[in-house]
C-alpha cells in the first residue's frame, strides 16, 4: 500500500507501526489490532515485544527502528516527548512516501516544531490523548484504555487532509473522539488541567513528607481527600519528568496563576470573616460541579 | 439504666441519641441501629426525623433537643463545629447524671475547651472518624459508612475511663478503629492531611475558572487527573467553613509549609535541571506510594 491509500483515509489496509510499547502503545496497539492490516510493535528490549506478543496487543515485533518502519503507513511515537523528538529525526530517512507519522507525547509545542523540519515525504501530526493513568508500562495496557476520551490533534499546516483524516479515522477506531487544537493551545491548556495537577500531588506529598509523616497516627488517619488530591504524584517520572521540561513557559505560568488563587484562600482564612469564605467556597464548589456534573 | 451502666461499658444497654441526621449523623444512627437499646435522632425539620425513620436508620425521632437527651446515655453530636459548641451548652442541663456527650467535628481543640467547661455530671470526649465524602446530607447516609475507618476519640483530662472505654466500643460497634489522640495532636495533623487537600482543590479549581475554563476545548479534555486532584471541592461549604474557622492557625502552617513545597518545585521547574527534577519527583512519587501501597 502507498501514499494514494493514505490518501482515501483507510486505516483498515494499513499497517500500522507503534513505537514504544508501554501503557499507552501497548494499549493503543492492542485497539487497532484488527482493525488495519497489520500492528507492528516496536520496542527497545526483545523482552516487551515478547511479552505484548504474548498478551495479543501486536501481529508482529522487533527492536529495529529503521526495518520496522520501511513499508509503515502509519508509525505512532509513543515514548516520552524527548525521545519522540530523537526517534523523528531516526526514522525520517527510513519511512516511506506519504508516511503518516504522529506521535502521542503530552507537550505538542516542541515537536510540532521539529516534525515542521522533517523530509517533504512524510506527513507529520501531533496527537495527545486523554487518558493518563497513574499505572505504567506494558503489563497495565488495556485496549479499552481509549474509550470514550478525547484524542486531541495537532495537524501543521504541512499536514495533507488526507492524512488528517486518516488521523481521525484512528481515534475513532479505537473509541476516542478527536478534538483538533494548535499546539500552542492544547499546552497551554493541558498545563493547567494537567501539569498543574500533578506538581500540586508531589508538592501536597512533600509537605506531609516534611511534617505530619513523623507522626505513626499521620498514617492511620490519612483519608480520601489526601489520597484523592495526591493521587497523581503516583505518575510515571520519565514522563513528567519529559513535560516539565518541554512545557516550562506554560507550566509556570499555571503554577503563577495558582500561587494567587492559593493566596486568596489564605488571606480569607487568615481573615477568618465567615461570609466572605463562605461565599468563595459555594462559587468554587458549584464551578466543580460544572466541571464534572 | 443509670450512669452505673455506662462504667460498665455496656453498649447494649444504652440509649443513644444521635444529634444531627446528616451523612454522618444518619450512617451513624443507622450502624448502631440494634447494637443499643435505642437509637433516637435529632433533627431541625421534622421531614428529616421522618426521613431518617423511613430509612429504617433510627428507633424514633424528634425536633427537641431538650427532650431527647433526657434518658440518655450517650449523646453524639453531628453537626458542624460551631453548631457543636451551641449544642454543648444547650444540651448540658438537661442530660442526666453519667451521660457520655460525644462529638464528631472535624476539629477539636476549640470543642475540647468548651467541653472543659461542662458540668460536672457529664462525661464528655470528643472524635472524629476519618470517612469524609464529597456528598453529604442524609439521603448519602450509609451505615457502612464507619468500617474499616479510623474513629479518632479525643478524651480530655476530666473524660472518665468507663467513659472512653464505651466510645471505644461505639467506634467498635460501627466497624471502625478507635485512636486515641490530643485535640492538639489531631487539628494539628488534619489540617495538614484533610483541611490542605481542600484548600488545594479549591484553588485549583478557581484556577481554571480563571484562565482555562473560558476555552470550550477545556471541558473536552480536562482528565483524570484534574478530576482525582479537585475531588474535596465539592465538600460541603457549611462544613469546611467552620473548619478553617476553628482550625485556622493550624491550617495557616500547613498552607505555609506547602507553599514552600510548591515554590521548590516551581525553581525545579524554571531551572530546568533535568537530574535534579527526576531524583525530587522519585523521591515523592516513593513517598506516596508509602503513603498508599
Amino acid at each position: 500500500m502507498g501514499s494514494q491509500h493514505v490518501a482515501g483515509g483507510q486505516l483498515a489496509a494499513a499497517e500500522v507501526v507503534v513505537v514504544g510499547l508501554g501503557l499507552m502503545g501497548g494499549s493503543l496497539a492492542g485497539a487497532l489490532r484488527g482493525k488495519c492490516k497489520r500492528v507492528i510493535g516496536l520496542a527497545r528490549r526483545q523482552e516487551s515485544v515478547d511479552e505484548a506478543l504474548d498478551m495479543g496487543l501486536i501481529d508482529s515485533g522487533t527492536t529495529d527502528l529503521a526495518e520496522a518502519v520501511r513499508e509503515a503507513d502509519v508509525v505512532v511515537l509513543s515514548t516520552p516527548v524527548r525521545v519522540i523528538m530523537r526517534q523523528l529525526e531516526e526514522i525520517a530517512t527510513h519511512v516511506p512516501e506519504g508516511c503518516v507519522v504522529m506521535d502521542l507525547g503530552s507537550t505538542k509545542s516542541l515537536i510540532a516544531k521539529n516534525m515542521a523540519t522533517l523530509p517533504e515525504h512524510i506527513e507529520p501530526i501531533g496527537a495527545h490523548p486523554m487518558c493518563g493513568k497513574e499505572v505504567s508500562g506494558l503489563g497495565a495496557a488495556d485496549p479499552s484504555l481509549y474509550e470514550g476520551r478525547t484524542f486531541i490533534l495537532c495537524p501543521l499546516p504541512r499536514t495533507a487532509p488526507a492524512a488528517l483524516a486518516l488521523a481521525q479515522q484512528l481515534a475513532r477506531a479505537i473509541g476516542a473522539r478527536p478534538l483538533l487544537l494548535s499546539p500552542e493551545r492544547q499546552d497551554y491548556l493541558s498545563a493547567t488541567l494537567s501539569h498543574l495537577p500533578y506538581l500540586l500531588a508531589c508538592a501536597l506529598v512533600a509537605t506531609a513528607d516534611a511534617t505530619t509523616s513523623s507522626d505513626p497516627a499521620a498514617w492511620e488517619i490519612v483519608a480520601g481527600g489526601f489520597r484523592d488530591t495526591s493521587r497523581v504524584a503516583s505518575s510515571d517520572v520519565t514522563m513528567m519528568t519529559d513535560i516539565l521540561l518541554t512545557n516550562r513557559d506554560e507550566v509556570l505560568g499555571a503554577l503563577a496563576a495558582f500561587t494567587s488563587q492559593l493566596q486568596v484562600l489564605t488571606d480569607l482564612v487568615a481573615e477568618g470573616d465567615e461570609r466572605a469564605i463562605r461565599l468563595v467556597l459555594e462559587r468554587i464548589r458549584s464551578e466543580r460541579t460544572k466541571m464534572f456534573p
